[in-house]
């Protein structure tokens, strides 16, 4: 378990009858959390990355089909079924590369369909809130199995974030470095800043610091020179959709770092739970990488870094790291090494 | 030669009796010039990155010697030779990686022991002046040879600034970007926006913008998906200092990049003059690598992107890209292709 000297961070949190969502392009500057009563606000806030990281989006977005069908049932206790269709659709279309969108918005369709016209809301909302405590729950879980491969202690290198601002809480690779720092098997984390949006420095850094975990950050373009040093043992990131070869589409940047951590004898881990993995993907190819706007390149928050004019900004908010260089990919239901189609099929069977 | 639409830019300008340094701490936003009068002020501009680039630096050192003369032949014309070693010393130590400063600094000392005690300064200026005119013929000579090089027509991905502002004009990586595009053999250039210091959002697109060569940012974690994507043939960049046998410090992010062109099957040419050639320095090992305050990560400019406390920095402001990841390096003595120490020195001899 972690030592957090602090109260556990809850960036999604229900408040009887509407949602609030930490706003997390405000940190570590602002903690300001945001009341949302509707489900168009829970889309816009998907998109325009209030939450982000792929778990913590499915949970807000199952908490959205909540608002969604409340106000639909309101509205028309007769057609609310087919009138909240609309709104599970814009769900799926806040975002496209996290498949835990898509799979939160299923496991809520599901639950829908087993609910009863007279009163729909509770069901769902207890269908939401246990995608949210499983996903803590997988956190947790995947914290200790993952802190099992780090077998020499040492130092490890992290990108983006994917702790608790990035899931229901605790975190997927930040879990693992938590329960990894609490057992003595990590004497040093280093965060990459994570251009464009600072998630490393804004979020990852914030959320260790909170801990007491030493945390060192460093430009995404250093990672290379601070392998080269040999004290960093692993790369340990998320994912946003792993396809059923193990291909792994994670925030820009990752495939760079797989690349630089075989060629450096690094150990390269993936922490996801199982709801990531996309079966219907036969392999990375296929994935649709979110293509964000330049501005996110040419400016940072309200400054403009590179010139207004006759100046283009490249800005894939993923990539796709290919299996072979990942070394293992630890879920809820236990850990895959040396990824590969059968092992992943066998894993989601439950073998 | 380059198309340039606008007047060439002059970063380093000999005034008469002054220097001016255009300010690109400042840069896209502004086009401030600095008037510096005194030595101390050019060792402090280098210092703090008022100018950079490592021939810009070794131009800039060797007009603050004509104002360093200038200052002690004034005080004291009997002993101003020896006076003058002090300010030669602080010129040398402002910044350590860069070994073109001392290979400028010994220029001008040799100059020095050629001049009279009578009038020391005009003959000084002259060899400043020398310098600064042969770093310029120089440039284009690397880009008449360096552009040969690209034989297929595509884009480039290019890191940092070597352009006009990090030279005495025109460029080195940059002024094979240019003299290439004008030939035809280059149709897109991709520049990292190379954080810390952004010189590639705030200098490179800018110099680019200005000459209407077309040119595209991105984070610099998104360099491996970039060349992943096969549009880009070669990674140009300069250098900071070369070792007798080929290995390459430069701005920090390059030696990932060199790893990571290699995995793609994309050329990685490096372009400095010969005046970046170190022959006391036998391997990239013995190069003293700067390490730069941790703010420059945890902070962008006056605000902070970082949690203030509980969180570290790690900020070298090179790396060390090993010879043996460097298809050309490129000067104006020639072009040595897949360095050694015994090519290297062939080139040096004027072989």
């Amino acid at each position: 378990m972690s030592q957090s000297k602090c109260e556990p961070i809850r960036a999604i949190r229900w408040r009887g009858d509407y949602l609030e969502l930490l706003d997390q392009r405000k940190l570590p500057g602002e903690e300001i959390y945001l009341r949302l009563d509707r489900v168009s606000a829970v889309g816009d806030a998907i998109r325009d990355m209030v939450v982000r990281g792929a778990p913590a989006i499915g949970i807000t977005a199952a908490y959205g089909v909540v608002l969604a069908v409340r106000a639909r049932h309101r509205e028309n206790p007769t057609t609310w079924r087919d009138d909240v269709r609309v709104d599970f659709e814009r769900l799926a279309k806040a975002r496209p590369t996290a498949v835990n969108l898509s799979w939160a918005l299923q496991r809520m369709a599901d639950a829908m369909a087993r609910t009863t016209d007279e009163e729909p809301v509770a069901g769902l909302l207890d269908e939401a809130r246990a995608i949210h405590e499983q996903d803590v729950t997988a956190n947790r879980r995947m914290g200790v199995l993952g802190s099992r491969l780090l077998t020499c202690s040492g130092a490890v290198l992290t990108h983006c974030n994917t702790g608790s601002l990035a899931t229901g809480g605790f975190g997927t690779a930040l879990g693992v470095v938590r329960e990894g720092f609490s057992r003595g098997r990590i004497t040093q984390v280093y965060a990459d800043e994570t251009r464009p949006w600072l998630q490393g420095s804004r979020l990852t850094a914030w959320e260790l610091a909170r801990d007491g975990i030493p945390v060192t950050l460093l430009a995404d373009g250093a990672a290379a020179w601070l392998m080269r040093q040999g004290e960093v043992r692993w790369v340990i990131v998320g994912a946003d959709r792993i396809a059923a070869n193990g291909d792994t589409a994670n925030k820009i940047g990752t495939y760079g770092l797989a690349v630089l951590a075989r060629q450096h004898a690094v150990g390269f881990m993936v922490v996801a739970p199982t709801s990531t993995i996309d079966l219907s993907i036969i392999q990375g190819e296929q994935i649709a990488i979110e293509e964000r706007d330049p501005s996110e390149i040419l400016r940072l928050g309200d400054r403009a870094i590179a010139p207004e004019r006759g100046v283009g900004g490249w800005n894939p908010a993923f990539d796709v790291t290919p299996a072979e260089l990942i070394d293992a990919i630890v879920t809820e239901n236990g850990v895959v090494e040396n990824p590969d189609d059968r092992k992943i099929a066998a894993l989601c069977d439950g073998d």
